[in-house]
């Protein structure tokens, strides 16, 4: 079970290479709510999203214990946690391969590329782009970092938890959007019976939420706004099994609602977010989570690796 | 003469109404520089731009001395000083009267009519949409808000550098966007001494760079891709005085790296800012201002009310 120990680790680990994101206050009753919404701005974090921190965590964990050679890392997205891996790699000197379907979209790979990651698209559909990097990873010895599903990732997405108990007084509640749950494990480790920690989902891809009913990860549909961020067949087991030992709550939010906060923190913020990450204030602005008067609440903002476009 | 004095008393009228902004801490070297750049994202303010402070330091003034009544406030801006004054209005429960020229763009129209003001487009320029504004004020009494030269919004801009100095323990150099250089007058009156100024403009609207060289100021052309939130035809005589005394510098960028500024920003950082407002990154990014190693310079990232395409 990871804890709040391995977080802390992880924090002492990665600190030179992260940015402490900031954390903005809103106004009392802000999105709806009766609460103290504050932003915890990680779209801020290099490159893009809360990634960086999981795999900086991972690769340094790995030089660490002599695992870590000249042939790099390696993983399998084109999203966000794509991304953070060829961060992480970039700066530790080491080669990141990424391993993509031939049919992700062209800006996600010239953001890898620009990230000094070499590219490799394979197969139709994630599943093969997966298995190749598996087979390489085997091949070559170098350190694969899974999206979500390791000690490690879990660990190090956890700091920001950390980094929030010292940049706000007080937090009651916790708002964290949900794909596979290395985030939500992360913060529950790290926050564990100090805050209540919330996971929202979108309601086509709800790994947390029926994980819950089922007592376990299950696979479930993986299809709307959110898929190319939140849209993992299933959760992963460490962050279920912190997730459950933090009693985190579960919250699902419509395609439509989460559109809409996305949109409303543009408008009211001029802050830009990818709709996975809107996810988590759509529990506020859907009213599907309804914080008492005055509840301190933190909506973590975990990543902008978006196109602009479909803001008004 | 604008002087500090004016600045604090108009801080602590506008406080309860405007929001402290965020200041980023950088890393060493960022943008293509040797130096320590924080970024004020001062674009998260009320109505999406620093105007808001400016409008409700002119508003509670007027309130002050008994000028301001039911009639309101009134502007001619269909950019971000008709929608801070829109935003202050509001904030104290009174109309605002906002002139635009016919030809003004739906998007900010639609943006003042969300801030609830009542929109008037009269004429094809914009100096006729002025003109019957001031036709207006003379008719009802409502309190006219310029968009820079009168002293209460100077002043009010330049609650930005008190913010500044409560944010960081020291800094060396401001830059900042200059239009009709309310903002650099007002951080100039703030900060006069203190610290180091930098007046950045387009080359293509260089009201602060003529007027230095003409001895006051004078009109210039206007044009290029910052024009519709930097597009003055000449600087405004109250910010002109504060900025000579503070003895500012100026900075000329080209359009073309305003437009590389605003990606880098988006590219760096997943900040989305309007390009009148990259201009003053832009003088790091371009290298057209060279700062010391090591030296400590804050960018006023003063406005977003941009559609977000042209980001890739």
């Amino acid at each position: 079970m990871l804890i709040r120990s391995d977080v802390e680790a992880a924090y002492a680990r990665i600190d030179p290479y992260i940015r402490t994101t900031p954390t903005v206050s809103t106004e009392t009753g802000s999105f709806g709510s009766r609460a103290q919404v504050s932003l915890v701005c990680e779209f801020m974090q290099h490159s893009g999203s809360f990634k960086a921190r999981g795999a900086m965590n991972r690769l340094l964990s790995a030089r660490e214990t002599g695992e870590l050679g000249q042939t790099g890392a390696i993983a399998a997205s084109g999203g966000n946690a794509g991304l953070g891996v060829a961060y992480a790699a970039g700066q530790l000197g080491l080669p990141a391969t990424i391993y993509l379907p031939e049919t992700a979209p062209l800006v996600k790979v010239k953001r890898l590329l620009g990230l000094g990651a070499t590219v490799r698209q394979v197969g139709a559909e994630y599943a093969e782009a997966y298995d190749a990097a598996r087979l390489e990873e085997e091949r070559t010895g170098a350190i694969f970092v899974h999206a979500y599903d390791q000690p490690e990732v879990c660990a190090g997405q956890g700091t920001i938890g950390l980094q929030l108990e010292s940049q706000l007084e007080a937090v009651d509640t916790v708002l964290v959007s949900v794909g596979g749950g290395g985030l939500l494990g992360g913060i529950c480790a790290a926050l564990n019976s100090r805050v209540a920690i919330v996971g929202v989902e979108p309601e086509n891809i709800p790994t947390w939420h029926s994980a819950r009913i089922a007592g376990g990860p299950v696979d479930v549909g993986v299809s709307g706004v959110a898929v190319d961020s939140l849209g993992a067949r299933r959760m992963g087991e460490i962050g279920y099994a912190a997730a459950v030992d933090a009693t985190a709550a579960s919250v699902l939010v419509s395609d439509e609602a989460i559109v809409e906060a996305r949109q409303v923190l543009w408008d009211t913020y001029r802050i830009v977010v990818e709709l996975g990450t809107a996810a988590a204030l759509a529990a506020l602005t859907s009213g599907a989570y309804q914080p008492e008067d005055g509840e301190r609440v933190a909506v973590i903002l975990c990543g902008a690796n978006t196109i602009t476009s479909g803001l008004s």
